[in-house]
């Protein structure tokens, strides 16, 4: 396993890797290594000749005020879990090597960007999508793999490679749970013992969303109130960002479940901004 | 000579041609070809195996009240001279080809796009970005040629392509003019036999700056008050959109010519809005 910092150092191994012929995987991360992002590894693993894994604390899709300098980060198990699964390198620029003083560009997906975690994070999306693009440029990857915790991100990146024609598949794969449910994530590292006990409900609300339109419920109010009563029941005045029922493709809200629908929660336990989202298609 | 119309047709043409290690030259226009287009074209025949024209009226690079539903057009002549250079494929895709329904995805130079003609053309500049890095996308050219009459563009798309560490050698190739000195532009068509012979006085402007410079002026604003001189004892009342002495790279005005130095000229002759420029070095 290769451990590259410079993007003209990658590109010459991955311009090798083209010319004989060999498909490349990407899998993009900010590191800080869970399940979730170890079950991309391992299907890339499984259907690339060559498998990079980005480690990159991109800082321009943090807002100001939010956790980029807190972002958890550790390089060291991070590299021996991407060792074991046996990936072929690590790209792991500075920011300076990603964004050197005077860069200005940004590839932005504006509508879909403004919705849902765009409301409270108007800079994020523009952040994730510029990131990604130069990423998908540095290494031209034939796929990249990206968790469907942050299905807001899939979406709006599989229409940015759409819209541009980039030559990547872009490959979604299920939200890996904690086995009280919670979804995988980095910054379940902000949870205190008590708060991580407690953070379950958010999937708990979110199935129950799906229970109650199975059992042929369709207001979509009906349910956010009975979401938001779970959600009170196990933390009283809990911050709900946004608890959002809507279509999984433009995030316009839906009066009524009739269809695929997206129910979307992103809530605050403690410090940590959680957010988690189950598909429901009645 | 191939006229493809279809991204996927194109896709499929130049994988087979990347697969047999022929390298690609683009030339991006918007048609209604003139002697400074066909010298882009001409250095794409010599320095590239299979030279790409594509002729696209971009219309998202057009803000409302613009020209798009006049701006010149003339395919059955355009393709008959790029037969005559040799070109491999035209690439003419339709306006819903490039932007179909739901189209929502942008690259945008922010900072240097709202300078020179970004002032009064807003979104023209994420207009262009947008389209070149499609195209780029599309055609993964090795190189790709632009002419230096839009000086400003020129600067946009390597900061792009510098930026999102796209795989393509932007190349800039000097202003094709008129035996008067007019730069050649689709938008001289515009322009009444009178407008026309007095066209050229933007060039003449532009020309006596460099000599003001040559003989020791530094002050930008004496040179612009005599560029306007002159312009006006042509046409007098001339609407000049602007005139500007800047840093070429960034655009930003410059007091004093002190080094490398832009001069561009934007202004209406008629109806026709051109635009010109000249880099000094004194």
């Amino acid at each position: 396993m290769r451990i590259i910092g410079r993007t003209n150092t990658l590109r010459k191994v991955i311009s090798r890797a083209n010319r004989s012929g060999r498909t490349v995987g990407l899998v993009p991360t900010m590191g800080y290594l869970h399940d979730g992002h170890l079950s991309l590894v391992r299907r890339a693993r499984k259907e690339c000749d060559l498998v990079v894994v980005s480690i990159f604390v991109n800082p321009i899709q943090f807002g100001p005020g939010e956790d980029l300098g807190k972002y958890p980060r550790n390089f060291k198990r991070d590299s021996s879990l991407l060792k074991s699964l046996d990936v072929d390198i690590i790209f792991a620029p500075s920011a300076g090597e990603m964004f050197p003083k005077g860069f200005s560009t940004f590839v932005e997906v504006p509508e879909l960007g403004k919705k849902l975690c765009g409301r409270t994070r108007p800079v994020h999306f523009r952040g994730v999508t510029t990131v990604v693009a130069k990423l998908f440029n540095i290494v031209s990857p034939d796929s990249a793999y990206f968790g469907r915790k942050d299905y807001q991100q899939l979406v709006i990146i599989k229409k940015m490679v759409k819209d541009l024609c980039m030559d990547v598949k872009v490959i979604g794969l299920p939200t890996v749970r904690e086995s009280d449910g919670l979804a995988m994530s980095s910054r379940n590292s902000y949870l205190s013992p008590a708060e991580r006990r407690s953070a379950a409900v958010i999937y708990r609300a979110l199935k129950h969303s799906k229970e109650l339109a199975a059992k042929g419920v369709r207001s979509s109010g009906r349910i956010k109130s009975a979401m938001r009563r779970i959600i009170s029941s196990v933390r009283p005045g809990a911050k709900i960002e946004y608890l959002e029922i809507c279509d999984p493709g433009t995030f316009e809200p839906k009066k009524n479940i009739d269809g695929p629908t997206l129910v979307a929660v992103a809530a605050f336990v403690g410090r940590a901004r959680l957010i988690d989202n189950i598909l429901i298609n009645p």
